[in-house]
């Protein structure tokens, strides 16, 4: 194998393939970037057996200056060689193949030999044996990612709850993730996918890892579905995530249908608010806000207390105040990703019972989006 | 105590005092902030026993806003202050301290109240008994400080070489550091210091934490020096250090007179070259680069290798090369720090034998600012 290239052009690519490997996997080769190179480009593959990143460079693309000496394939260890390539004195640089798996790569007069793998030896990736497929903008699916993943839980103990399902059906495309504190849910109708009908819990590390890769330059993100892969293709990459197995809990009952007292925020001005009231809520041991609603006076305050440093109070601007007076107490930091989630909206935040999951959804659409919290018992 | 003043005035003198605060103290009082409240201003004190700043808020600066209702003094809990002072919502904040050491912060609706502590049992400063002072340029200052505090050691076996070594004489300063495996030193001509004539180790540490505070606005600063301590005043901050006690080494013997081999290299150029070198040399187990030049062929070759991983061989760009053929090995991270310090300029490296440490000045000038790196033996 020997060819040349484009650096910057390969850096781009390698970068992508790289968010695959982790140099904590079991298996030794994983920890290496798989090079083929083939009379029509070169594709590197990268893997760490849950996530796999591919992506292909093509000798017809002019900005990837590729020439072609000879075909070949090799494994190289990813971080060391991306440190080299990334350090590499001119706008290109050649890599060969000589004597077994030795590697050089050479740039201007500076000259690296490093010790490769027998690509033979790299596992296989998974194969998805569908072409069908369902097209998503890739600005909507980044944002549909950044509102569900907040929810997803980090407890490996039951491990259905730390991904994200995706539930595709009559045309209507759902994402929900719950880590039974709380809850995030979207959903968009999805244009020509009336027929497409599918259900599957995608691994929430792997939609962060996706939605990393999503810019400007991704207009489009064909997705495909396997009985237990997922693969998103964006241009040149292929993106493959294992499913997680097993039956995502009914979500649909756990979203009250009716409220007793509704507000409306302004998101940012709520998350600055909130922000101050957990500065004291860090200090303590239960990490509690504590939001008293006063429906007749028109009054809306936020508490919190530590009794070691000391308390804030502070008057919340709101509009729209209607229902019965509450004291609801709730944790400041689901509270906190939630806001985030909205940006620089208005929301309205609807509450039940002191004790029951409250909701939060924009004011302007409050079907398509909506965050639920569950409370804090407080005495 | 009670006074209003404006926030980000405020913020930027209390980022300036908490650099001398450490979470890791021993002594619980230190890890808060003293304020004090005058007809003239509020006093800002923050310490970590080595280090002591203090910065002044006079009521005749329009800039701060500052309106006195009552005058005293409280010792704060520090990162806590900070964070809330921070994350108010208004322009200005007020502070009152009301019941015993109970502290009220209020900016727009929110209310925070916190716990300080008696401003009685905070450790006194420590006094500097003379008003003879010597004048540096902000700028220079800083330049002088970064060029020599990366050969301070950050070993505690031989403390005194944690410091820098400031010698004034003559009207001559010069500071110099070394961890017995390099050394840096750079001299200047001190303006109207004829008569002064001090020898000070002062404590790297507190070098870099004064640089850091060091900016545009500081053209001018001010240090005094007494038996055990020095101050440097920067505008309205006074910034205390104690100084390290016990005799520096005589460090003139160790830079060599003459040299037996010399080369000019342009100094960003070299720094790519060895940290090319250097991601292999980081592989291995002894750190080591090897330069090898030859006078006959006009040509300077640097190695590396890891038998691990491979190894690396770049021929270098260089200029003037003249004297006798040398092969030296050196620690290239010593070799990176030198070279970073001289910025974008062209230099000159002396050899005199591949055991005896080499230097590295500016071309432009050879005599005020000296690099000394001892080589590694590898056989």
């Amino acid at each position: 194998m020997e060819f040349t290239i484009n650096r910057s052009a390969f850096i781009k690519q390698l970068t992508d393939v790289q968010r695959a490997i982790s140099s904590k996997t079991t298996i030794p080769i994983l920890t290496g970037i798989k090079v083929v190179l083939t009379a029509s480009g070169l594709l590197l593959t990268g893997s760490d057996a849950d996530v796999s990143i591919e992506t292909f460079l093509s000798v017809e693309d002019e900005s990837n200056n590729l020439t072609i000496e000879s075909t070949g394939e090799i494994v190289l260890p990813a971080r060391f060689f991306s440190e080299i390539v990334k350090k590499l004195p001119q706008d290109t640089f050649s890599l060969t193949v000589t004597d077994g798996y030795q590697t050089e790569i050479t740039s201007g007069s500076a000259s690296f030999n490093i010790n490769g793998l027998d690509a033979n030896n790299y596992p296989h990736l998974p194969e998805i044996d569908t072409d069908d497929n369902l097209i998503f903008s890739g600005s909507i699916l980044k944002q549909i990612i950044s509102q569900t993943v907040i929810a997803v839980s980090n407890q490996e103990s039951r491990p259905i709850l730390t991904g994200v399902h995706f539930v595709i059906e009559n045309g209507e495309f759902l994402a929900v993730a719950t880590d039974s504190h709380r809850l995030s849910q979207r959903k968009i109708t999805l244009e020509g996918a009336n027929d497409a009908k599918y259900d599957v819990i995608i691994p929430g590390k792997s939609l962060v890892e996706l939605s990393r890769m999503i810019d400007d330059s991704n207009p489009d993100i064909e997705m495909r579905i396997s009985e237990n892969q997922v693969l998103f293709i964006l241009g040149n990459t292929s993106f493959y995530s294992r499913l997680l197995e097993g039956n995502y809990p009914d979500t649909s009952r756990l979203i009250p249908n009716e409220s007793a007292t509704g507000i409306e925020f302004s998101a940012p001005k709520l998350l600055s608010a909130i922000e101050r009231a957990s500065l004291l809520s860090h200090e303590s041991r239960n990490n509690v806000v504590k939001l008293a609603i006063n429906a007749a006076e028109q009054k809306v305050v936020i508490y919190s207390n530590s009794p070691d440093v000391g308390n804030v109070e502070e008057a919340l601007e709101f509009s729209n105040l209607s229902g019965n007076d509450l004291e609801i107490s709730f944790n400041p930091d689901y509270m906190k990703d939630a806001l985030r989630s909205f940006g620089q909206t208005e929301i309205k935040v609807a509450f039940t019972q002191p004790l029951r999951p409250f909701t939060l959804v924009p004011t302007e659409d409050t079907t398509q989006f909506i965050q639920l919290i569950t409370p804090v018992r407080t005495f």
